[in-house]
């Protein structure tokens, strides 16, 4: 179905090709009847009913901040599936909003090549006070001077009220209100490349968050062949399937094309199922290839994936989904029981110092052994992928949120084993991800929130919760209460802490560090044929030697 | 977990090494005691817990014949998930077996190249009055004189009772023991191989039958990860899924090694899903390449696969599963509809004539087409998948037995009309393949049918039959009994036939055809390059034309 998806424009939903007139556009294949509803106009228009299911329609009477809704079968009004705006919520209609008006100046930006990347992952809304897109802009300089290049905004999409991780989003196209909108990202992408940070933005495209879902109305979203943590799966390979990748597809090419991101993260791809010839992300591969080629900028693609298995990264000629990275939980998983985790849960199959030497050398520590956790021989050889296809970290959201009480690295590990982590992070042959306030000891715990508006919906997430570490602790009472503002609240990084002993010189560690990182060519360099790594169990002590021409690095953890 | 599979025997259920000594392996990961009941011994056996769920055991107490179960936790006692006899039925004791006791004589039979295999398809119980395999024997005279170079025995493993299409087997290494048993089946081949006429063997990896299933018992078999038509699917790639996976590969190689069958004829693996680095049919051709690779002898894997999905049957070497051929379904339908079958069903996808062209070209019709039946766009180019992996058929058992009246073709068609569709079968450049008695136009039904003994199954069973077909024919109350033995009665081929007219005419017209393919080389290759197809829509006739250096055929189908 490729061939209905235009790398260089976006086609479904509300669109201003031109300053007259709007197209419409809406895959609603089983119904039997399509109209618009625009507020303000005394009668809904309808729309004509074209091939494979599209509804569309050319008119004058839409214009970019109109509210609309789209009337199915002459019944239920419900918001676009492909709306750009919320500005009431996820229940409220959507707002049309043309992407085109905003004026970029980041003509001179180019995309840095993947091995300079030096990931920052944040939450916007507890990144700052505000909690806003503007409020980050005024990080940036700071972020600069740390030695990011790369920023990662966490979900965008809209999700019920204001408070959320952003996995919760059900309108993949509206960037969340509360954070500033689509012109709120668009300002600040602009504002990024005019500093030299490049943009990440986390996309889910493995389900839809559970509030202010209507697709189902629209069409055949979710598919009963395959069974994932949410249920159904995105129907990626079943009946109807090509409604769904399309409106995949359109979406990934609109944050490169209409909002200048530079990569995209795609959340948990292991549970996308497809066993269409042409896997989904192949798809997409292609896709963003011919975007690239007509415009000259350059995106990335890096996945979330739990699966160990190179395919996801081999790229489209050696019959891979030509991903371009992906995040390696794994070297997290060795690297937090060396540093002393308890193995339970995951933990409980890594060794620590061993498994670490393992994945500085191999990215995978699971590339074909028994795995006791699964109950199966685990993953695949990655020998032939880079470094630079590989994102570690000492800490995430999720490593953190996932966490009953949302412990950062700080309130685990000592002063000392806090610069431990970093180092090896930061001495990796691979992509480092730092998660906001890592690089001062941020104290506050993040834990998980939302801000759902229907009441069974927050009991079962507080259950859900409740249940979730029930096992691991007591009877799991002292849960945080996931919907309370407070829980939210207490996520906020505190920015004061910066000017505060020992949160300062944690942070010139790190700066020091990424400085060099980037300076040594032994270092910035993500090839790891020029490693060696040994282990010494007896004093607990890992050795990292990295070369380049003359220049050798030895780096002791212990 | 390839590693724990020795492609040169059998390790899995009771084995004999050698003559004083048994060796008894039996996978269930979950147990807590697993001890083997041998009949006639006052005691139960316990066996030693192994790595990774195995248990086992080597004792001189059990010798080929002996009737035995196995004994989980001192509960309850479960036939031998690798039962080679089940000489009570599905419910019964489990049997040993000594598979290297037959004396083979086809030391000097070589499996002809796949390119000169023609298949004829038979179910053991319906092919003679006997329905057994030493019946089945006296026909092989007969087949080779048709021109059959190959039998294709639908599944034997055994099912409950004595009437079943093969599908619903539940012990996947015992050989249904009203057919012959393992000694029958051993002794079939044996005959098969000294006549020179090739034996495929179809088998069942994608489900288990509904009765006499004790697999749970013993381990994860199934997975929730995915729905199949038959619920939860295999457990190929979900936790535990090793112990299956091996029971899937030692099943394959047992037939190979110790039957000496040509060929497996894998049923629908479109419904096994398997997400892991290595697709288990990736693994089982590994296996299969090491088997042959040790003994010299040839052996193929075919599929049953309705994905239009090139990867199957592409080499390894290209990233594909390494199926040495598929069945091609799209030919049959789009012949069928050019015959004048109801665009009914999935027959509505197509158009008749210019789709057979297309198939003699492209094998599939639908290679990234929009597909109204599946409402997709659907399939992938065949373009480098040369002619000999595609298995070719004007009906087969499914395709006669899934119509509510088990019509042959001869019930549908004009006797010129039969003639119309085996030349189209035996002219084409892929493998093709006969239904047991279609050569005479055998004229009695091939209904479904079963012989369950558990009441509420035939209950089931009989309903899902009048509900298939409710929608196509009135109220589905006039669907044969499945259960009832005239359903199975009338399904036997008469073989009095042949000695009538039309009957006659029609097996002459297959010989002649048969020997015109073997004898011309311009037939007998099947090299797609070498091929040009057109249409005539006014006279509705197609020409074909083949041709091998300065040999030209050309046939003419209206």
């Amino acid at each position: 179905m490729t061939h209905l998806v235009d790398s260089g424009q976006r086609s479904l939903g509300v669109t201003f090709p031109n300053e007259h007139e709007a197209t419409i556009q809406v895959w609603a294949p089983l119904a039997k009847y399509v109209a618009i509803k625009i507020y303000g106009h005394p009668t809904a228009l309808p729309l004509t009913c074209e091939e494979l299911g599209y509804w569309s329609l050319t008119t004058s009477q839409i214009k970019p901040g109109d509210l609309y809704t789209f009337k199915l079968d002459g019944q239920e009004e419900y918001p676009d599936p492909v709306s750009l705006c919320q500005p009431q919520g996820v229940h409220g209609p959507s707002q049309a909003v043309d992407t085109g008006i905003f004026r970029w100046t980041d003509d001179s930006w180019k995309n840095p090549a993947l091995e300079s990347y030096v990931l920052y992952e944040l939450h916007t809304g507890t990144f700052t006070e505000e909690g806003t897109f503007q409020s980050l802009e005024s990080k940036l300089d700071y972020l600069k001077a740390l030695g990011v290049t790369a920023i990662e905004i966490m979900p965008v999409a809209q999700f019920s009220d204001s408070r959320n991780w952003g996995y919760d989003g059900v309108y993949t196209y509206a960037v969340q209100n509360s954070y500033g909108g689509a012109n709120g990202l668009q300002h600040l992408v602009d504002t990024c490349h005019k500093k030299g940070i490049a943009v990440v933005l986390d996309v889910v495209y493995n389900h839809f968050g559970p509030e202010g879902n209507y697709l189902g109305n629209f069409g055949p979203y979710l598919t009963d062949k395959y069974c994932t943590p949410w249920g159904k799966a995105v129907n990626f390979d079943d009946a109807w399937c090509d409604g769904v990748r399309r409106y995949v597809l359109e979406n990934a090419l609109m944050w490169f094309r209409d909002f200048h991101i530079d990569a995209l993260r795609l959340d948990a791809v292991h549970a996308i199922k497809d066993f269409s010839p042409v896997h989904i992300l192949q798809e997409l591969r292609q896709k963003v290839d011919e975007l690239m080629a007509a415009t000259g900028r350059q995106h990335y693609l890096i996945v979330e994936n739990d699966l160990n298995d190179p395919r996801y990264i081999d790229p489209l000629s050696e019959h891979g989904y030509g991903m371009d990275a992906q995040w390696n939980d794994e070297f997290h998983h060795a690297l937090r029981v060396a540093a002393g985790e308890a193995t339970t849960g995951y933990y409980a199959d890594f060794d620590g110092l061993n498994h670490l030497a393992k994945s500085y050398k191999d990215a995978y520590v699971y590339d074909g052994q028994y795995s006791v956790v699964r109950n199966q021989f685990f993953g695949g050889k990655a020998a032939n992928n880079p470094g630079k296809q590989f994102v570690v970290f000492s800490q995430n959201h999720d490593q953190v949120g996932n966490r009953k009480l949302g412990e950062r690295s700080s309130q685990l590990y000592s002063f000392d084993a806090l610069k431990l982590l970093a180092g090896a992070v930061l001495v990796s042959p691979y992509i480092p991800l730092l998660f906001m306030g890592e690089e001062w000891g941020e104290t506050s715990p993040f834990f998980y929130f939302v801000s759902h508006t229907e009441p069974e919906l927050v009991e079962a997430v507080r259950q859900g919760r409740k249940e979730e570490f029930a096992s691991f602790h007591s009877n799991g009472e002292d849960v945080p209460d996931p919907q309370s503002r407070e829980t939210y609240q207490q996520a906020k990084i505190q920015w004061k802490l910066i000017d505060q002993k020992p949160h300062r010189i944690l942070l010139h560690y790190y700066q020091t560090l990424l400085a060099l990182r980037r300076e040594l060519p032994a270092l910035a360099h993500l090839d790891r044929t020029r490693l060696n790594v040994d282990t010494d169990p007896k004093t607990e002590t890992l050795v990292l030697h990295r070369w380049h021409d003359d220049q050798h690095v030895v780096c002791l953890m212990n």
